[in-house]
């Protein structure tokens, strides 16, 4: 029997929402992981042994409690739209849904506090009725959670003017539960979030999460089309760095990517390489301006909007855009990169002429420390695990910074190959026994057990 | 009998609003020139001979064609807050003031359009009504006018987020009237602006303006004071480059400007170099980690609000900083500098060290071509002009990029000397006589006399 499974285990569980049906159990200890054959190979099969659905907080310190007294490993679910396993239970244990824990705390101008299950397209659409909306959001916002967002995303549709969620202002507060026989609940402020943010929930449950807004815009979907890529890049680059030009999204896709668009084919020219865009209503104007002024042509130009049928922009885009690709073809996989900031579209360039069919562009622009440069997710047609560890080798050896999307541990994620102090520290003091996520943060070594 | 004398001409202007008052003549044909000791003894006395008030654009046509046909200079007034002379009278003639030109036309979410006469402060009122504000504007906002703005100005506060008046997307169009006997009205939009733009009125008329509109946000002005100007400068820039901090101002100021602020004293400590910021609400306690991090003290925090007897905090800063000191002490005049976006705070100690009691920081960090780099507006002692020129020219051969604000033609006051042919095409077109205040376009030659 697992741990999940002894009586005494189950009966501090009394009167809580649990869920243990096999198949549940395997299709909701699930995340987007299989983009990635390795983390296919690696992760296919793993499944909690109970899922928990708390409706409060008191009832998230309940589990946390239990796991903690009898040693069950702890794993937490948002929307499970990660790409890196975040959520997959490694050892088991309990897999606690946060799905119920989604009421909107409140909105205040430009401030929102949200419980940690609240979809983020539901969560913006609440903020939008203020006037404001979300700074930033991943082009799973339609699923996605605001506690997932933060705890296993970095960046999304909004970067490209307002950063990443770990810049100072992004993420303004988290409530977090400790998982200790007596769990704590703590408020973390400012930099303190570092301890809870991008962690996958290792060191601590994220149960509220208090975001900055922006102001809602009314904002233009746009798509201009190139004959050349480096005029495509190039343009996607000087729109990027338009200061008068205000932007929610600066996407460039290399054709053949687009031929795999279903839905957006009319804006979509054989051959023709791509930049989507979102922009605010005034300066329409202006990006039509530069597509001309670049020798390239507006394929689309529409109000967005959600919800009216056609699936919005942004879902061609960040990792939609390998979603798209994958719907007509198991064949690919990608890659997730960081290219130099002084020599953005030289080095797209340089990498594209190294793997001609094999690595097949697509960036996303986005302000990073102050400056523009891109995120990139490009295309790469799977061969082997040894190929595709050559490749990132040969992006890393000419300066591209790599954030693996091939492995499920925080560290081999990051560019640096390591866990921050401070979530080391939090973990050691939240997560005494090393029950929350177990395995994901593998520097880290229980205090206790 | 000057030209602007003339029966005939005066005929033409029957049922027109004039003035002609010798005393208004010397105090409506005078701005804030005199802040440059240079340009001061090349200006005073420098006066129109006919100040017209036109309450409608069909009144302006009639006094351009007027002027086309009796050959008499015009220039145009708006809120002659300018620092360059831009609408001084060299040759005298009719003074053409924008006062009573002061609706606003339209405000539609993102975008406004104004009359040239209407004054910032009431235009972003205006638009605030509605939710949006202006991107940016001068430090003279209460007194400076749309169309003045666009013609004699170039950045401002809210540079720090949106950049130029001169980038794409910032000034959407303008309605202006041609100098010729038959007035043409032309609307002028998107890269056609540039025809128009910073060109101290010599090339058209600009009667009507349309701008991008930013959203609304609840401000928060803060002082922060540390006791090193190093420290303070890379605060000030890492501010600058923290994406998810949402600034409108960014400033920097070594002491002892603070000694002459007046009004702001409890803010202001004996010997401390200070950073003035507007801030976001959802960040003022990110800017505090920041100030707490870098090892500075928040000595002011309070909301932004207009109107409540304190000045706003903006009117310290930009070139009301200069203002502030030259209330109290006329030996000082300024230069206007662009760092290099690479070393900024390097380059602004480096020239501090270069003249330690002479050229006193006061830097404004604004985005720049997609960069965060700073324009600077330091305090000068004055000695002589030839001492002004030397460092100038020790600026320059430093990589300091200098408008010189101690001229008052296009051409020198650029970083470029020279006229942009876009204008030069615009002025031969639009006023072939060489009327529109004659003397500031030195590289145009009249096509016809």
């Amino acid at each position: 029997m697992t741990p999940a499974g002894a009586p005494a285990f189950r009966a501090a569980l009394d009167g809580l929402e649990l869920v243990d049906h096999p198949v549940q159990l395997r299709l909701r200890s699930r995340d987007f992981y299989w983009y990635s054959p390795i983390l296919k190979r690696e992760l296919d099969g793993k499944a909690a042994d109970l899922i928990i659905v708390p409706h409060t907080i008191d009832e998230v310190v309940r589990v946390a409690a239990a796991c903690a007294r009898y040693s069950v490993p702890l794993v937490v679910r948002g929307g499970a739209t990660g790409n890196y396993g975040q959520m997959v239970p490694l050892q088991g244990g309990v897999l606690l849904d946060m799905a119920k824990l989604d009421r909107t705390l409140w909105i205040e101008r430009d401030r929102g506090r949200f419980e940690a299950g609240v979809r983020l397209g539901d969560a913006d659409q609440q903020c939008q009725r203020t006037g404001w909306e979300l700074r930033m959001f991943p082009s799973t916002r339609r699923q996605a959670t605001v506690g997932g967002y933060v705890c296993g995303g970095a960046a999304g549709v909004g970067s490209i003017r307002y950063g990443q969620l770990r810049d100072a202002g992004s993420v303004l507060g988290m409530k977090v539960v400790t998982c200790e026989p007596t769990p704590r609940v703590i408020e973390l402020r400012g930099a303190e979030i570092g301890k809870a943010l991008h962690a996958y929930g290792t060191t601590c449950i994220v149960v509220e999460v208090e975001l900055a807004l922006a102001p809602a815009y009314p904002w233009v979907e746009m798509v201009a089309a190139f004959e050349d890529f480096a005029a495509a890049a190039q343009f996607a680059q000087a729109l990027a760095e338009a200061d008068g030009i205000f932007l929610k999204l600066d996407s460039l896709m290399a054709w053949p990517l687009p031929r795999y668009f279903r839905g957006l084919e009319a804006a979509l020219p054989e051959g023709k390489h791509v930049v989507m865009i979102m922009v605010a209503v005034a300066n329409v104007a202006a990006v039509q301006s530069l597509v001309r002024e670049r020798g390239g042509t507006v394929t689309l130009e529409r109000r967005y909007a959600e919800g009216d049928g056609a699936p919005p922009l942004y879902e061609y885009t960040w990792n939609h855009t390998t979603l798209q690709w994958l719907k007509q073809d198991r064949g690919i996989t990608y890659l997730q990169c960081l290219f130099p900031h002084d020599r953005v579209i030289e080095s797209v360039r340089e990498m594209w002429a190294m793997f001609p069919d094999e690595v097949l562009p697509h960036t996303e622009f986005i302000r990073f420390g102050g400056r523009v440069t891109c995120s990139a997710l490009p295309i790469v047609r799977y061969t082997t695990e040894e190929r595709l560890n050559e490749i990132i080798a040969l992006h890393e050896s000419h300066g591209v910074f790599i954030a693996n999307p091939h492995v499920y541990t925080l560290e081999d994620g990051t560019r640096h190959k390591s866990t921050g102090a401070d979530q080391l520290g939090m973990k050691a003091e939240a997560d005494p026994y090393g029950l929350l996520n177990p395995g994901k943060m593998r520097t880290y070594k229980p205090v206790r057990s």
